[in-house]
């Protein structure tokens, strides 16, 4: 499959942050989710067309390590490389970083799968052929 | 359809603050929104089933009047009243008021109707017996 | 105070969909309201800098009109005009319109003021200013 | 310390959904973000108040186990074991499970300190008598 990197590039917007004015910490799922899903669409894969014939994405196991909070007004770059696990899993890689001062926010990794209609684990074609 | 009535009684979650240390204004649609949806399932009408069965119930107006903030660790009760507007529509009176002092913290009123598979408005015949 | 407008374009993230595939009602209100902040911001005014001050810039009334859904992938712009509407009151009159086709997704009316560390209504004098 | 342990019971909230018409990935942090705040408001601990003085509790690791979706409708218990990592660590050991079969939905570990007013670890003395 070679080498497989993304980046998106976002902006906190102040409704993410918390009472500690910090974002809070299941909104960093988010970020690494749509970079995910941009990365996928990049490649031809619709999480939401999946969906709607009944291939689900998922995730099957999430490790973060919080490493700064982000604030008001930070903008920051999520990253992402993808790897191939087992015959039906992959993991993604991912870090977040504060624009500027390039300081590491979160890294990521990412286990996840795809269910068929009936909830069976398998790699629908697209898939398939990334990781390949 | 006579006097329609329902409550649900709630507390705030932190993640639900922002940086204002107060619920952060678009929170208590969702609050409006999960009342609304227990009341209709406490009436045999699931929002969920009917999305899968190409039936959408839809918000077409949402009026909020804001009155007093939630803060962390505040209980409320979320109260609604259901009305006929026209054939095709119906109007959610909701209130939510903080436990204790019962103070008045949001009314709002919202206009629904539902769509069919090819996004016209019609009324399912469980909401059309709700309405009579 | 003149003509006042801006606009920021953004897009669907999936996370913000619901399980009928369009983006829930309830986070509209965020993209209004990152569109506000973003351009206070433009003109100076920092929502986040007030509330670590005690300056509270809330929202009193909102009037939305939900005319057509917003789904997966869909690009859009979201528009901003600002009026005064009495000495310590002003409204922000938004739309979302999706890109492309230029369609109306929701047209917004958004009633605001400030309360200082008191809780007391008052306008700072950024605020002040903007709306002379 | 002994053996320190706690559980809410909570219920999925259908704007809780995403296209897929399951809970989203994101929204789990959330709920065990709730039993863990719940847990130490009931030994006397405040979040809220924390972050009014300073005092900031923060997430430095999470762990999760996806082992099944919730979907609309769902009841569910989230669980709360804690213990002592380090001197200024401690982990949450969570499970969610829904309730009716009892069937394991998530497990999560997560590490969290507290920082003080100058971004330093160290423990309230209310986090360490908890701990001890």
């Amino acid at each position: 499959m070679g080498d497989i990197r993304f980046a998106i590039e976002l902006k906190v917007r102040d409704y993410e942050l918390d009472a500690q004015g910090v974002v809070n910490n299941a909104v960093y799922l988010h970020y690494l989710e749509h970079c995910r899903h941009e990365f996928l669409l990049s490649r031809g894969i619709d999480f939401n067309r999946y969906a709607r014939e009944g291939i689900d994405l998922v995730v099957v196991r999430c490790e973060l390590d919080y490493k700064a909070p982000l604030r008001g007004g930070d903008a920051f770059r999520v990253t992402l490389a993808l790897e191939r696990l087992s015959p039906l899993r992959f993991v993604f890689l991912q870090e977040i970083r504060r624009q500027g001062d390039d300081r590491l926010v979160l890294a990521a990794r990412t286990i996840g799968t795809a269910l068929n209609a009936k909830g069976r684990p398998f790699l629908p074609p697209e898939m398939e052929r990334l990781l390949s």
